[in-house]
């Protein structure tokens, strides 16, 4: 039974690039086509306002990465990126939502209007990097061997902390070696490597300038 | 192999409430106290900043109310409150984030400043209750016959819209009587009944109306 799969996203968008890596993993593909061509019939509400990337299959519009992800592992193939156990999954979905609150969190730090925000935004991002890296024990990925869905979600986010590194003195992993030893695993990995365009860093920089915020001021005094 | 399940939350908290209606429906109970009382150990991370409920299991926290609801359902005899079918799953997830939506727009306009973020909350709960009543077909539940999710999600939201109804002139379901008649059949469930203190909505109003907000000032004027 072939299905007719079409994925509505910006290559650049680090949440649309979740699946492309899921699709990787898979060796799979799907039609691809820029979110701004969306039919209007697919659009389906979100609380920010802003049209999220939609996976259309047969005619029916699946929004939220999540939901797009769980629904490509489970299809193409044996389900292989999230586990089966019910406690495990449930952790794994957490350290996942840690992941989507840190980019959310990332592009306020970007938009911040003063020094206050941008501690205040940083602060928070640097919680977040501490919760997860209590989690981490060395291993190469999050959960031993077997590269998850947490693996992709923070695979999409560590070319950012590239960005930051270089950037700014903001050192969100200088006493951190095993994230870091952590981000740098995921970011070798073919199927995140393949997912991320190869601009993608002097994409972010640009568009942190772009921003005319207190971020984009400590991006230039570098 | 027995395990020992603890729920920290409050009985009036609508979030909470889902985790409760999955034990009626499950015909299983768990001790539960009170979230002011989690032990500092099991405190997890969130971006709201506020304590969230928590179920701990075996000394392990879980946070995130679908994570604690879809623990409980796959934990506590046979899987029956989320489709199998991968689709239907995601469209199932997200119409229960919408619920969730929801209930942060609910809060919004309960601290509503003045007539403009009144009017502008407002107008978002309309759309969404536009997105839920688009997908029912008259049957009692969301998906048929069958309760799942989706119906525990509105479940616990629907008792706001009696009290809106009754105190405000806001008029939410004036014209969809396919929701009126969802709303009624949810609050009807005895499992959801069971799992809404009787006082919740005197406990409600009396919240609404400390906001101090323009919403608490509409309910005062009628």
């Amino acid at each position: 039974m072939s299905r007719h799969i079409i994925f509505y996203a910006n290559s650049y968008d680090p949440f649309a690039q979740r699946a492309f890596i899921v699709l990787n993993e898979k060796k799979q593909s799907v039609e691809r086509r820029d979110l701004q061509d969306l039919p209007e019939r697919h659009k389906l509400f979100n609380l920010s306002g802003t049209q999220l990337p939609v996976l259309v299959v047969d005619d029916i519009p699946i929004q939220l990465m999540m939901l797009i992800c769980e629904y490509l592992d489970e299809t193409m193939g044996p389900t292989t990126l999230h586990p089966k156990d019910p406690m495990q999954r449930a952790i794994h979905n957490y350290h996942c939502e840690i992941g989507t609150w840190m980019l959310v969190t990332m592009a306020q730090l970007h938009r911040s209007a003063d020094k206050d925000q941008l501690n205040s935004k940083a602060e928070t991002i640097r919680t977040m990097l501490g919760v997860l890296e209590n989690k981490l024990d060395g291993s190469p990925y999050f959960s031993g061997d077997t590269f998850s869905f947490v693996d992709i979600w923070f695979g999409t986010i560590a070319p950012y902390f590239d960005v930051y590194e270089q950037h700014t003195d903001l050192d969100f992993l200088g006493r951190r070696p095993r994230l870091r030893t952590y981000f740098a695993n995921l970011t070798a990995r073919e199927s995140v490597a393949k997912a991320i365009p190869l601009d993608a860093k002097e994409h972010m920089l640009q568009a942190m300038k772009d921003r005319n915020s207190e971020f984009s001021r400590i991006l230039g005094a570098r």
